[in-house]
């Protein structure tokens, strides 16, 4: 339980920091920030900003020197929720058991929100931390995050996603799409961590390879857990991935399959720690904690 | 005529530019890349990387220093178009005589494409021009396009002109959604120019001022000529702004008024080139050509 408490924490120092970043909601571009704010705030685990922190930390850095990269981090993954819930994309109503920003706000509020967000986030990674001897890191995290958040990445899988529901199941390139569209962004978090703690290129990319591989886990556990848990539970329907036939592990591989696949990536996230994080426990329970968790 | 010549030469740097930018369309993301380089090569006049290679140039910079990042303008205005294009917000099914991007690859591709090209802006400006010694101006550069592009900015705009065909149109806040929509952008052109080029603070301050101004009054003409050009001419029906009842210059002021405005504009852009620029007849030349361009 230690760990809840050390997520709880963490959650409440990434949530005043996007207090600080987004802005009021007032003036001619209102709507705008009042729909940015509405998707923001919505109760969410904060597993990205968390994770940046605890890879800082692990890598002997401080909490301000990564807080609000590790908060950009949210906005980027805020943005990306809010266009894949639009009516073109997975056309959802819900999400975290509260109306969608397009259903709360209107289609064209959603879109412009979500741009918004994504820029924003650029914004920040772009000037902080402060300070004229970080502007080389500054830089190259934005190009980082660029990277991993773009075609090749993020928004790469998202499409792939969308266009594998056209084709047979069994085709899917199921691991290549959840790599991109859930493992690019996680393997971000903690390698912005670790550039921001100064941490080698060696050891940037061991900590990339444990983000990929605890990110494949959390997805292959999100699609467990669909089939598993009560609406309650997950804050959604469950079975809605069964139901419209989309490709996914239990779907491909049945439960007990996935169930073991995702242990077998926690065990390679673990090996991918390098071993130059003299305290690795907060990293290790993190992956102990994408597929051991009950939403 | 000189002018076009310039322009002509420039938008040939820009368009190799952005051949290199943008990678082929193969892969697991090959249908998102399409709709990327569908929406990019449409023979654009490439104005937002000319004015940041004028504006570089004016203050003693090569273009070599700027032409990557200007490119990267044209990705931030390729993807404005396409989300501006949508359904749910213009619902425009032409754009340049060709299909709009959601016509030719369908509404998910557009709106990832437009991720796609935004968070690609990025990863431009954060890695070019390469150099240790450019960090700073590199993130500087990231700080100032993400300002101008986002809530405060260009997005900003277009959500309040979305809202405003919503309201009576005397009461739609004409020039700041048009100084946000489309001046933004402009002033981070010309912005971008001169930070690569070295400028001081003070002359950053002044050519933004002439970058506003030049945009208000692209945006006016713009508005003009929709009202007097043929379709040919204008690569879209013209008159839609006046059948849609939107809120332009010429709705609210009249023909004559409106072009006098954008005459003052251009006086003032004018105006608002430094001292410190000893060629300023380029951007002299674009100024003119924001107004007297026949579409």
């Amino acid at each position: 339980m230690k760990l809840l408490a050390y997520l709880e924490a963490r959650r409440k120092e990434v949530d005043d920091m996007l207090e600080s970043l987004l802005p009021p909601s007032e003036g001619p571009a209102a709507r705008l920030l009042e729909t940015m704010r509405y998707a923001v705030f919505s109760g969410g685990k904060r597993l990205r900003p968390v994770l940046a922190l605890a890879s800082c930390e692990a890598f002997g850095g401080g909490v301000d020197q990564v807080l609000a990269p590790a908060a950009a981090l949210e906005l980027v993954h805020t943005y990306s929720l809010i266009h894949d819930d639009l009516p073109a994309m997975d056309d959802d109503d819900l999400r975290r058991g509260r109306p969608t920003a397009h259903k709360a706000f209107g289609e064209a509020e959603a879109i412009l929100a979500g741009d918004a967000l994504l820029t924003l986030a650029f914004e920040v990674v772009a000037t902080r931390p402060e300070g004229d001897g970080l502007a080389s890191r500054r830089a190259e995290a934005v190009a980082l995050l660029a990277r991993r958040a773009g075609c090749f990445g993020m928004v790469g899988g998202q499409l792939a996603d969308l266009s594998a529901e056209r084709m047979p199941p069994s085709e899917a390139p199921l691991e290549w799409i959840h790599r991109h569209k859930t493992g690019a962004l996680l393997a971000a978090s903690v390698e912005l961590g670790a550039l921001h703690a100064g941490a080698s290129r060696d050891d940037l990319a061991s900590i990339a390879r444990y983000g990929e591989a605890l990110g494949l886990a959390f997805q292959i556990t999100d699609d467990v857990l669909d089939r598993t848990s009560s609406a309650e539970t997950l804050g959604k329907t469950p079975g809605k991935d069964e139901k419209s036939g989309k490709a996914t592990y239990p779907a491909r591989f049945g439960l007990d399959a996935s169930r073991r696949e995702a242990e077998r990536l926690v065990a390679s996230a673990l090996d991918a720690i390098p071993r130059s994080v003299r305290e690795p426990a907060v990293l290790a329970a993190l992956a102990r904690y994408a597929v051991d968790r009950a939403h």
